[in-house]
């Protein structure tokens, strides 16, 4: 007969749910999942707000650094979802799956100037998408502001480790991977969320083609979430396609430095994949060896 | 050839962030996730604190009214990943899968006292927990303290459309279950992450089959998740047993008002299983037809 240890572990231990002990008589005291902030930017040329999660242990271990996961569209549900997602995978309750980490929202002011890496109308087989002509193709300006404004920003004023993700949804998914291509020592993880492969006839694939030695020697992990956009016709399954040649094409660098993880959401759309493609990246990225 | 607009689902509107549009010049302004309350319950006779979260819309639709949602162990961690899960679901970079919500989650002081339905010293095929004898079997005070304190005090407080909803892990997920079958008038919905199905010799299925008249005519809707624990041995394979045997209990009802939905997570553990259960609950038991 087995030891009784499974039956603890089973009821107890798995699910020691931390409830703050102290008592509380104030009433309605605030529960506070992160702060927004602001600096004016020279590179972008306008004032740039983010918002600022420190993990739950930040204060009580004044000696700790940590990690910091950098999130694009970072509007309010998304810190809200990302922070109660990445404070969840690495509490005790779902057995600290992934570390604790410092987590940067960056909402939009201008979403598809700053994520898009090139100017144009997005022609897709003869398709022109005419309101992004005037408005596309600042990716770079905004990975400066990050590289070299808000990221030295977050180093000096928290306890960073110097460890950086980035994650990033569609245009945001586009973004990261215009980064991991041209600049891969910006960032350690990279997070893909069923990018826009479709970006200016496969402006992606045909930029890892030119880059292929910046990738070579790198030590990156990044991981790539597709959804079934089959319901779009031809395009969204130009999508997937796209996006299956980019996996196959960083694999065939053949860096065994370059760790690249990716998962097919065959029941998720592109309007339904984030959540559970940011929740599969980050136990990809950050727990390889618990799946 | 297709129409442009999936280009332009595909593209912009799926992922219409909602960007804060307000300038923020307040330096650290606080992101806050809900407000810590507490009341004297007569019933438990002790304070008892309890979070409440208002969806985004509650300030800017006065006349709205919304579902509410019970969350069991409801640590600050638990809030944070919760509401995190729900309002992201219920927002447009989600197709809005789910309603809006206002969240009412629970802290423990006793979790073992308070969410097991039954005295015991969880005698599992001659095995015993001899801790547990003495702090057990006060879910129907539990109960009891929720409906006739709790919720009325949540309902003429907030907007609520009376319609309530109850989730709950492991011993969360067996307190979830007596409640349905000993008065499943209590709330409309009951969401139950892999509970503890061992608890007292099979007291869930013993209870169900006593209780079967209190359930055949009632409308409500269950989702069972059930992780994979064969790596705890028989205890772990009974659990998962005994659960599949609940759900066949429940459809053998052959009540058609009475909906059940269940997943099994053959990837996941007890320990690993929980946002996965609550974020397939969530959409199995409001956004059914979604998937």
């Amino acid at each position: 007969m087995k030891t009784i240890l499974p039956v603890i572990v089973l009821i107890l231990s798995s699910m020691a749910f931390s409830w703050s002990a102290q008592a509380n008589d104030n009433s309605a005291e605030p529960i506070i999942s992160g702060h927004w902030h602001n600096m004016n930017s020279t590179i972008m040329k306008e004032n740039r707000q983010f918002a600022v999660y420190l993990p739950r242990s930040y204060r009580q271990q004044p000696e700790k650094t940590y990690p910091v996961l950098y999130v694009l569209d970072g509007g309010v549900t998304q810190v809200r979802g990302i922070t109660g997602m990445v404070e969840s995978l690495g509490a005790e309750d779902l057995n600290q799956q992934i570390p604790e980490f410092i987590i940067v929202a960056i909402p939009n002011t201008n979403r598809s100037r700053d994520l898009t890496p090139t100017k144009t109308d997005l022609a897709f087989k003869g398709k022109v998408l005419d309101e992004l002509k005037d408005n596309s193709g600042g990716a770079d300006r905004f990975a400066r502001f990050i590289q070299q404004e808000l990221i030295p920003h977050i180093d000096s004023t928290y306890r960073s480790n110097q460890q950086k993700g980035i994650l990033g949804m569609s245009f945001g998914g586009l973004f990261v991977a215009h980064v991991l291509l041209t600049q891969p020592e910006s960032f350690d993880q990279y997070l893909i969320a069923d990018a826009t492969f479709v970006w200016d006839d496969n402006y992606l694939n045909r930029t890892l083609a030119q880059n292929q030695d910046k990738l070579r020697d790198t030590q990156r992990s990044v991981f790539i979430g597709l959804a079934n956009n089959d319901h779009l016709g031809e395009l969204g399954m130009t999508n997937r396609q796209w996006g299956n040649e980019f996996i196959t094409g960083l694999n065939a660098l053949n860096n065994p430095d370059l760790h690249i993880s990716s998962h097919y959401f065959p029941d998720e759309q592109h309007a339904t994949v984030m959540f559970l493609a940011y929740y599969y990246g980050l136990i990809e990225l950050f727990a390889p060896q618990s799946k």
